[in-house]
């Protein structure tokens, strides 16, 4: 790895402009959130300004891993990013389950998928076949994610297959749903090894993204810290004030978690996967958004339902409701025909985008 | 297009055999099905008759679309295809759905995907390859074409999923129904610049054919017109024989609309499909007959629906029966697979016949 | 085909060490069979000399045919090997079906294509890709494979849908299910010519396997009658000790069918796949374990359908469990993406191992 000893490690916190607007917009989100949330600020109001700080934080963390990483090479900061990047998704679920809100966590799970693979996927389709036409996927590597994307999904939904078509085995869900969580973490176990060798967020094919890290360690590690934190307390505010607001708002739970949860808890890597493709790094876009759902599958999922049997949070299960099931199907099947094909065109992105407003819209109704 | 500087439109009209042909075998047809509906010619008879003429002047109005077209560029032609090609298939449907035929409607879209899917592409592989050995489709464009197609079906059969798996939806069929027609003729009306500025029916690729427009424009215009017009009368009156013909043979409403009404409404394409592949013009004719299930996907079914609506008719909605949703899933994963083998044998060929008989079969029984 | 006059025939009969092992086994497993078979040995005993007994003599018809087949040149020896290689599958399941168990029989059927699909490729994957590193499997010849693999299996689970999904056809499963029988028999039939002239046990490109034959003629048939025969008695011994020994083991059904006798009626297959892979032959590998789902489908269920209703057994229909449908159509895309994907990695064996792991154990409570 070249790369790290090319770079000089900071010994003075060097601000960009981003950091400051992430920081000082984070801090205010932040504020606006528990003045809502505790000098009372209606039923919508609350929610808006926990869920912008949310994502806020989450672009915090995000930026703060990236910094302290580069310092164990570029394999422990993937796996670093992997590990803290679904932190505020993570807050936000265990929240919810406290709450007893187990629809809206299994609908927010499905949903995040659906929103990377769709989507953000679509969009950046979209921005990127635009700006500068067909643009290539065909890399072994785009392959490779996507059959492992392929593969985790497939063993994440076996049990709610199970439970709708094999009655003997819906009697047991709890148990088989703990079993194939194991399995799943296992699995991420066994990616762990060879992704801290290589660089699963895709950065090794990104020689552009050179530069040394800008804030010394004791900055990254405090501001971590506090983020982490911060987002702890807001998802909790996030989870308080979303029942209120969907129910003035009139939106439906399902609705409510595939989309409304589903598009804050993945904010920033939306963002981060449409600008690349703005900028014709489609390669690198592409793993951004599709490493997502994998770790959805192999961690986020299956770490949520250890954590709520150990817990004893409301029960949470793989078995989800079947439209979710058939809707992260076809989300999985056509993604991986679309990576097979080997380029994307902007009609592809707007076809995928029609995809995902026709699935949200039949979750409209509950 | 260099191609249009070279050719001289026809100031007369030069008719080559197969016009005499499709003319006056047409003429014929048509003469006789109005002598079988009219004068009273049993029950077989004037299905048989109006289906065959349906048949002639559904390739009527393809070739003076194609006579037509040439003055205006290849892109145009291929959108004004598009177009008229499916003329004689949506006043069918019209007639049958102001009938109140809403099920076999609902089963000849469904059958006019798996006709050309299945048996239209497998007739082709079969021909082609025992012709001229294994045959290549691994072009961009094929995967590209398949690509397109998958997400159409794909956003087309969503709310039959939602109907059947979510509860809350089923509710609100004829609502999504509505919305997800709009956003697949919106998803159309995107793919259209493109659409004029390439050449969608594939003629690019298709060097051979480079024949000078030989009818002149009144020529084309009016049989067009005719044509046009014919097709409107005489898909009545195969839908009005359909029913006792049906009864008459002991076939059922589902087979009927699965088998023959698809297989008769799309004849012209499957003819041209299989006698380009027995030509080892295998990428031209996999382009034609993928471009029909794109078409009736993204302008045919939801047309329909729109219509169905506005005018009153028996309420048509995108709502199939869960075994046409089944059968075209199958269909549509099975060609994408095959596309992207890259290359087809005639031992394909003949299994997806046989999974298309296997289907077809299946649907023997109402 | 120089390849056989290149090849001395055997005069006199040449034993490996690998001969009498097998042979050794074999007589000594069928003798331990016999004897706890009928001097009584309680309830596991007898069922497990049996399993291992059937899979020896399944062993030794290979060798045989193998022997045998070399002087009919390599398209022969591939159509016999399709032919007999299943021959103590064809014999379990017919006993089984005459004691009435045709839950078992269909698990069994389903089972064998997901071992090979699941557990032994991945198996291959993870043995092969830890000693190799990435193995390739971008061929036109695998592709080729896989697709035909998903043809047929497409095929034979129409009717289980058509059943579930299609009421009027539910009526009807005994005729539809004979009638794709037949469908999938007279495709195996349009096969054999093309599998005939070329090498379809993938030898062809396996040059390094071009010992001479190392038996007389007369040994082999010898041999293979002798074995053909026993195997015959003991799976006789084997499905009647079947039913006991999961009572005693108290596994359901359902659970033995899947994973027991499917793996123990396929083990040879199995461990010649992943010895393959650990020699870094990836290709043969790969043809071996996907060749034996497409002979499931195209020839032993239908058979099998066919002949337990020619001889009045318990009548087998092609309408599978619910979730032996599920199941087999996620395997068999999963293969499908991996194919296509062009290469193999462990992780990828490894996640198949974890999808197998995960439907075998949702097949647990019965």
């Amino acid at each position: 790895m070249p790369a790290t000893t090319t770079r000089t490690a900071a010994e003075q916190p060097t601000f960009i402009r981003s950091d400051y607007v992430v920081l000082g917009a984070g801090t205010l989100a932040v504020l606006a959130a528990a003045v809502t949330r505790f000098a009372g600020g209606g039923a919508v109001l609350p929610f808006v300004c926990s869920a912008v700080a949310v994502t806020l934080l989450a672009s915090l963390v995000g930026r703060s891993v990236e910094q302290l990483g580069d310092r164990f090479g570029p394999g422990a900061t993937g796996v670093l990013q992997s590990a803290l990047g679904n932190l505020p998704e993570l807050f936000i679920a265990l929240f919810a389950l406290k709450a007893g809100l187990v629809g809206v966590v299994q609908a927010a799970l499905i949903g995040s998928i659906l929103a990377n693979l769709l989507l953000v996927l679509g969009l950046a389709f979209v921005v990127g076949g635009l700006k500068h036409g067909t643009q290539q996927l065909d890399s072994e590597r785009a392959r490779s994610i996507i059959v492992l994307m392929v593969l985790s999904v497939a063993a994440m939904v076996v049990p709610s297959l199970a439970h709708y078509v094999h009655t003997p085995a819906a009697a047991h869900e709890k148990t088989l749903s703990l079993i194939v969580s194991v399995v799943l973490l296992v699995l991420f176990a066994l990616t762990l090894p060879s992704s801290l060798r290589k660089q699963p967020s895709g950065a090794e094919q990104d020689p552009d993204h050179t530069e040394a890290p800008r804030w010394p360690i004791w900055l990254a590690v405090g501001l971590l810290a506090a983020a982490a934190a911060a987002a702890a307390f807001v998802s909790d505010w996030f989870v308080v004030a979303l029942e209120p607001a969907m129910g003035a708002l009139n939106i439906s739970d399902a609705f409510a978690g595939l989309v409304i949860v589903a598009i804050a808890g993945n904010a920033i890597e939306n963002v981060v996967g449409v600008q690349l493709a703005a900028q014709n790094r489609s390669e690198y876009a592409f793993a951004i958004v599709i490493n997502s759902p994998i770790q959805i599958a192999l961690v986020l999922a299956p770490l949520l339902v250890v954590l709520s049997a150990v817990f004893g949070f409301a029960s949470l299960t793989l078995v989800f409701a079947p439209m979710l099931v058939v809707s992260v199907v076809i989300a999985v099947i056509l993604t991986a025909f679309i990576t097979f094909d080997g380029e994307s065109t902007w009609i592809e992105g707007a076809a995928l985008i029609a995809v995902y407003a026709v699935i949200a819209t039949s979750f409209w109704w509950g």
